[in-house]
């Protein structure tokens, strides 16, 4: 076998005169008569090998039943480019080929490399191997080695430990749904795998060991969406006695050295923080993007004066009038029309129809001679005062388009948020390659679930209340704020953590606001409550998504293309075909048997 | 909360003066009266706090009631230290205590920390926090950290790009059990959780990724074994265009940085390599323990030449006599008898008996005069000159005791391989602290299954054969040489892997030779032979056992001090209890049911 003596993305006019070997695939071929011309293709790029029917007529032979994809490997000498081609980091030299072997033949691809960003995306995971052979795959899968590579090197100069807590855990049902592993050694036992390794953290924090991370697959058993792998990836850490700002100066310097060194972008610290409230209600949400202004702003209370009946009815009922103003136009003033009334009536009110939104209501804002006013079909429910007054909330200016939906408040922010992000996208508020980070703070501790009659966890039930609400354990729970964090650009959350609770008995109070039965407790977090008892020191800690910050660090939407072998939305491997059947005798040995057919 | 300023291990004689901050558990108190002496304990090291009752009435009253493990943070003066503690980095001084703030208090603990290595590692796996807490199991799991930072600063170095494979994937039974994992949304469909990311890292290497690396959880059904564990963790490589030198080149050095880095020890390179069949024919296995000679040698010549029966009966049989020699006293000649001919007859039969050896023959060496003979309840069954020449086979010295087993070779073998390594440390035939490496190469491709009548692969189906040997595969494949290698140390296989088949053709000859049917090679590897299709290049690499390496590095022989959270060998977590029953509605929703009894 010749053995390369570089990679295809290696030579430079110096290495002209140079006798080398490359291995790779063949990329393409151009017969030119006498002139062979094979781009030959590997990880590191592409360099173009040349075969003289003059010189070496043999090889020029051999090489017409060279196909795509084809493995060879070639020696032969550096020269020359005719004409340089910019395009390619070998663009200014090829090889001459005096010797090529043909390491491996290949069947003729299902698709070509190329096109693989217009074919179906089925066939790219089906064919898996062919579709991570473009370099753009390639180039994921280096960024999402560099990244880890960076957090590693960035924790380990910390004093941070990676340490391994295990795949095989206990399952303690809560929140989303476990994958179960059968137990063969202990009949009809199961051991779960974790959705991420909050307790093995806390109590490696119990443990002594001070400063702990892993970069860990995490499993959730959950139903198909599109932005979600059952299993997935997160950099996880834990750290004792520390506070909230310990964690986050840790973690905005983690983020800026990854902007920094992926997309050489300066993030400047630190990163601004934002209370929950506020994020709520300046953006209906608490993951803002804030990469526009377009602050929600409430008219409940000039709509109630109104004489449009949509709107005094749900403020009768407790509910709101909230609403965005948004340019009309492209790029501004000169910009081309985009809300026109179709866009708004039929595009956005299916949009946030998916948000269980009825309806959108929207005004056209005219400003003449520095008088303001609103024109649109329900216009006519408000007087001249009243219309003025809505203009002036938005600070709205001549040809602005204002958007309201009318609903309970909760129900109302649930469809503006992302209409202020679809607006924000569509009339190109923003810039490319822009990214502005926020950590949201003071969360609520709990939040009221109705259905249950009783608190659940806004995150989860180890965060710490602050210590100036302890009080309210007892009398106000839902008043209580939280010392957690999540980090979010661009209005994706990347990450999220808190500072846990350390003391035994505000755990036990979080259970039992939370309506879990004592029993229940020790039955799923027994072990926990007992750690707890033997000198926990104060700790808290974050995870990271690491499948959506790559996303975001490589410009995709689609989390399959940051995942080497993912599967599809409903946890298919379309290239391997699990899951699948498995033998009888596998099924026995565990003691189970499949639900017959009804 | 006081905020730490230091850590406990820490602080020096520069430091005399400051004021600082430390938090930790407290390790120890002694009450003299007056001065009252507190050791505080974190991850770092230990630090001695005094509390003055004349300077501090009030903390001195406070201390009284803080007990062992308690968390405390004390604001203080750095003083040098009365009598100093030289067995501590931080003997030279101590803290006169101005603060404390107990920052949670601590159950009695079930056992005193210093006494872990007396109790059972039952209740050390139940309170595993406590356990961990000691500084030997810290820096165990501060080595494991160590080990993988060092592994993945090289690999990066070299270019490897650390890639995530599924561990939602396909069972593919064959060798182990694979764990199962039911899937919901497909019933009475399965994932398998990977036995190793073989298949994968091939796919990634017909990918392009040209240099993969992962350091990784795999998982075995298997049966309890004291030094398995259900999961396990390997290092895990490959690489394109490579051959056997390449990845063993790479990787002794690797291993040398290993033992410079943690243990200070300079491994000569490169490390000697062994055939099979020298390792097997000298040392009856194919991880040698290299520390001492004692090679096995075969006497069946003689053997069958005397008038005793068991040698002749199991030689007529088609059996050896194989034995080894070894000296008498511990140290040599001037040391202490140890095979006595108790030891030998009851520790060493019984020894052997689990290894399924009938018993041991043996002879005592004598020189008289530079007249070699044996002596023995057997040696009348052999005439001088037998004697000698046994003797004499063995270089053996006047003293040796030469223990014999007769039966087929391999069984031969299986027994004296153990024999061997125990008598090299009961003997003391090497010091403490030295490591021998060896490369073990050429192995077999095949060995032969009797019962299946039929070949097995020695590693696994996916390992090349040697080139020169390719056209046995049709004539006679039992004599084909592999290109497979594993590395030992001290008779540790602590990593293994090959060059791998590249060729579909020559891959599914390999499947034929195993009785794998074309429908069972499609239904557990079609995938795979697919993409063997369509272009893939010579690749191969390497697993290394992480725990086990870790074990050898940390000098412990039980796996379950390398891992944070280890199962029992039954696979149970004495901490959480796992595996545990699960509600019938989860098992509903997998459409499974248990076996009822019978």
């Amino acid at each position: 076998m010749l053995k390369r003596t570089h990679t295809c993305g290696q030579l430079r006019p110096d290495d002209i005169g140079k006798k080398i070997i490359l291995s790779g695939w063949v990329h393409n071929w151009r017969d030119h008569g006498n002139i062979y011309f094979l781009d030959l293709r590997d990880r590191y790029g592409i360099t173009q090998l040349v075969i003289d029917a003059e010189k070496t007529p043999d090889i020029h032979k051999q090489v017409q039943k060279i196909r795509c994809e084809w493995v060879v490997a070639v020696e032969g000498t550096v020269r020359k480019r005719g004409e340089e081609n910019p395009k390619l980091p070998t663009g200014s030299i090829e090889i001459l080929v005096e010797k090529i072997e043909v390491l491996n033949e290949a069947a003729t691809p299902p698709f070509e490399l190329a096109d693989a960003g217009k074919i179906s995306e089925e066939l790219r995971l089906k064919y898996r191997y062919l579709d991570l052979r473009r370099p753009q795959m390639q180039s994921r899968l280096e960024t999402r080695h560099r990244i880890t590579k960076i957090a590693r090197d960035y924790y380990n100069e910390l004093g941070f430990w990676e340490i391994e807590t295990p795949m095989l855990a206990k399952s303690t049902p809560e929140g989303a749904r476990d994958f179960l592993v059968p137990c063969r050694l202990f009949k009809n036992t199961f051991y779960a795998l974790p959705q991420s390794p909050q307790l093995f953290k806390q109590i490696l924090m119990m443990s002594g060991t001070d400063k702990y991370f892993q970069i860990v697959r995490c499993f959730r058993d959950e139903d198909p969406r599109a932005d979600r792998q059952a299993e997935f990836t997160q950099i996880d850490v834990e750290a004792s006695f520390v506070d909230t700002n310990d964690i986050i100066s840790i973690h905005e310097k983690l983020i800026a050295k990854f902007w920094k060194e992926i997309l050489d972008i300066e993030i400047p610290l630190p990163i601004r923080r934002m209370g929950y409230k506020e994020a709520v209600d300046n953006y209906g949400i608490d993951r803002p993007d804030l990469r526009f202004d377009m602050k929600l702003k409430d008219v409940s209370d000039i709509a109630k004066n109104s004489t449009f009946k949509v709107f005094k009815t749900v403020i009768e009922k407790g509910g709101v009038v909230r609403g965005i103003c948004c340019p009309s136009r492209l790029g501004g003033p000169g910009g081309s029309q985009i809300l026109t009334r179709n866009y708004i009536e039929k595009d956005l009110t299916a949009f946030v129809a998916d948000y269980g939104a009825k309806g959108i209501v929207w005004l056209k804002v005219s400003d003449e001679g520095g008088k303001l006013s609103c024109t649109g079909s329900v216009a006519k429910f408000f007087d001249a005062a009243q219309l003025e007054q809505i203009a002036k909330r938005f600070d709205a200016k001549n040809g602005d388009t204002l958007l309201f939906i009318a609903d309970t408040l909760k129900n109302a922010n649930k469809a503006l948020a992302p209409l202020r992000c679809r607006l924000g996208k569509d009339v190109k508020l923003y810039g490319e390659g822009r990214f502005e980070f926020v950590w949201i703070t003071d969360f609520p501790l709990f939040e009221w679930n109705e259905e249950e009659n009783r608190c659940d966890s806004t995150h989860h039930p180890f965060t710490a209340p602050i210590e100036a609400d302890l009080a309210k354990l007892d009398t106000d729970p839902l008043s209580i704020t939280s010392q957690a964090y999540d980090i979010v650009v661009n209005g994706s959350e990347i990450g999220g953590g808190s500072i846990r609770i350390h003391r035994p008995e505000i755990q036990q109070k979080i259970f039992d606001l939370l309506k879990i039965t004592r029993q229940q407790a020790q039955d799923r977090f027994g072990f926990f409550l007992r750690a707890l008892d033997y000198g926990t020191p104060p700790h808290g800690g974050i995870a990271l998504g690491l499948d959506r910050m790559i996303m975001i660090l490589t410009g995709t939407d689609n989390i399959r293309d940051v995942i080497a072998f993912p599967k599809t939305q409903k946890g298919q491997c379309l290239m391997t075909e699990a899951p699948s059947s498995v033998d009888q005798k596998q099924l026995d040995e565990l003691n189970l048997m499949l639900k017959p057919e009804k």
